[in-house]
């Protein structure tokens, strides 16, 4: 059996935000509150930053009915980082603030990078004979990460897609004028974010076309496909991802400016309003380019109640794992059947299983010209945006909690 | 007393589609099938257009419980236009079509340009011997009508506004290495909409500065402004809307590039992101530019119940008026106070009271510095964005009524 470990816990959160991180975060801080084992409960200020600064949060002194609104709070409450930890240094500081403050526990929410800093801190522990137990909590609306079915943040930021996009084309398809919209999704590599858009026609409003960075992009294709819908529908509705590439690897966001195809300037305003451009320059239609930006990964209000019981699931169990001597793992969900109706469970997986990965959609989920997605990705991602949140409302208006964020003593 | 006058009614939605146009439609379309004196009800296709065109559908053949969906439905189901009528061949030709179908009432759903549409075909069909009863519906986020409190349609973009700027407030200041977010929000020449993203502040998340079209706009105290909090704060949060202009008239969206200031280029992205250029220029923070687009206007997710059932009595009301004998009005929206709480009545003005006329955000409605409005701004606005709406939702995506829209027979 396991030896009780006894100590205080710190939480820190990572990389860009999620609709649904606080509710990860609560799952730790409440879990580890109830613990005997777990004396203090920390937060870091901004990721592992606020270890290396000594700038902890006394979770502790904070009301507990004002932490249950994390539940419902989107963004990183604590404060994030993109902080790759300097070798040796870093690491013998971590473990200097972890004396401390008799840190014994140390759950860390991020994305691939933290669980690879996870991996250097539990390693670094280990070799110095100071005993804490490390776990990652996953998160990241991109569900890029190898070693779990998928990854808290992800379907809220699904739901929000689809949503928008379900919205946006009743609105893009309105005058008999005519008109070409081109929306922009997030998603650097893999396009599980984009392919959510086609869970708009489910409302009966799917984008015409969805192009995801799993397919080399073609400009004149792209052209060919949008004019032929425009003319015979009188509008068209682009999906694209941010990631998109043409065939020698070069985004097409970064392409070089042309004269000749409407690319005469170099954009600012992103990919959305180039494509925008270039097509309405082929097909002299309106043309708008609306890029989701902040709002799909912010979206606490359209944030699924999967998505959020999920989140809290994964920081409850980070904490009841450590406290039953686990060590040096990442918490993953895997996709379970309950008499065919999707169930999921946590699982643990080692901390190096996502590093210098990433989870891309397979090419068979994607249709045969790579302008959409099939049902296998419909069927996948349906069951991750179900439930409307039970968020609560003041004068009609989220609301978040409000931390006393007040500095810990040691 | 008034005659009763038999015959059918068509009804049509004109301009820039809002969450809630539907409802009103809604409101139309039941009250007149409940109607004796209504015998048919048309829906025109793209407002005044499918009326010239010969284009109506006949709604008594859509299924009663599908057309109800519509209080939840986004943007101009019947499809939308903005068509100024070209002088007497049009009426004429409105003339053929209503006598073609029996048409006796009018219902024009839009904005300005739509209640002169409403005067025009009135007149003329008082003119003409034909008795038909015109009466206008009025609809438009960006709430710059005259004659009415406030305008179907803003109260819902209001709340989409605030909690997204709620939300992204929350994610723009997470990181530790600071950031200057600026939003661009609709409204060319009235601050209604950006205004209403103060409302974020009920959730502790308001924009630092808000830049309304009614105040000049000053490049230099506007970058001054920004990096001075920026400096105090290490986050700058800003709401512009699309309508700034410069103290000589002309649009901040349209100034000439200049290689000096970050205008370097011509921007397709819009104002948020050039305004983000800039400031990022002057004080080498990251920057973000952020566009609402037509999220603002089709989010009928966040639609507020206020203005759904707000929406759907005015159009209820005008069938009911019409049908008592009124006739070339404008339904509007008067504030009344129940016991101190908010109410609205209905009233009555004649079409001619917005014509030409834009209704503007009161000057001391904005701080002395021209970068908030004042608490007078927030009461007007804060009771119009109350009740989350009731919307189905079907998988977890919105249910929108699906119509069949059969080409009516006369």
């Amino acid at each position: 059996m396991t030896q009780k470990l006894i100590g205080a816990c710190v939480l820190a959160q990572s990389g860009g935000p999620t609709a649904v991180i606080n509710a990860s975060a609560y799952g730790v801080i409440k879990t580890a509150m109830e613990s005997e084992e777990i004396t203090r409960v920390f937060g870091a200020a901004h990721g592992i930053t606020g270890i290396l600064n000594d700038m902890l949060y006394d979770l502790d002194k904070e009301d507990p009915e004002e932490l249950k609104f994390l539940m419902n709070t989107p963004s990183s409450e604590l404060g994030s980082c993109r902080y790759k930890l300097e070798g040796e240094k870093d690491l013998a500081r971590i473990l200097e603030i972890f004396k401390k403050y008799d840190i014994r526990y140390f759950f860390y929410n991020g994305g691939n990078d933290s669980m690879d800093t996870c991996l250097k801190v539990s390693e670094y522990m280990m070799e110095s004979g100071y005993e804490c137990r490390v776990i990652g909590v996953p998160k990241t609306i991109d569900n890029d990460l190898v070693g779990t079915d998928h990854c808290p943040g992800y379907g809220s930021a699904a739901k929000y897609i689809a949503t928008s996009f379900a919205e946006v084309y009743k609105d893009a398809i309105v005058y008999n004028t005519g008109a070409i919209t081109v929306l922009e999704v997030m998603g650097r590599n893999a396009g599980w974010l984009v392919g959510a858009s086609a869970l708009a026609g489910l409302s009966n409003a799917a984008p015409d076309l969805i192009y995801l960075p799993e397919v080399p992009f073609n400009l004149d294709d792209f052209l060919d496909k949008v004019e032929a819908i425009y003319k015979e529908k009188n509008n068209c509705v682009v999906a694209v991802s941010e990631g998109i590439k043409y065939s020698d690897g070069t985004f097409v966001s970064e392409a070089k400016p042309s004269t000749t195809d409407g690319f005469g300037h170099e954009q600012l305003g992103g990919l959305a309003a180039t494509l925008a451009a270039v097509v309405g320059h082929r097909t002299g239609a309106k043309v708008r380019g609306i890029e989701l930006s902040l709002l799909q990964r912010c979206g606490a209000h359209l944030a699924s109640q999967v998505d959020i019981d999920e989140a809290y699931l994964a920081g409850k169990c980070a904490v009841e794992s450590a406290i039953a001597g686990e060590n040096g793992k990442m918490v993953a969900l895997n996709r379970v059947s309950n008499n065919g109706e999707y169930g999921c469970e946590i699982i643990f997986q080692p901390l190096t299983v996502s590093a210098n990965l990433e989870k891309t959609v397979p090419l068979d989920w994607i249709n045969s010209d790579g302008t959409n997605v099939t049902q296998d990705f419909i069927d996948y991602v349906l069951p991750l945006i179900q439930g409307e949140n039970t968020r609560v409302t003041v004068n009609g208006l989220p609301r978040f909690a409000n931390l006393k964020k007040i500095k810990a003593e040691a």
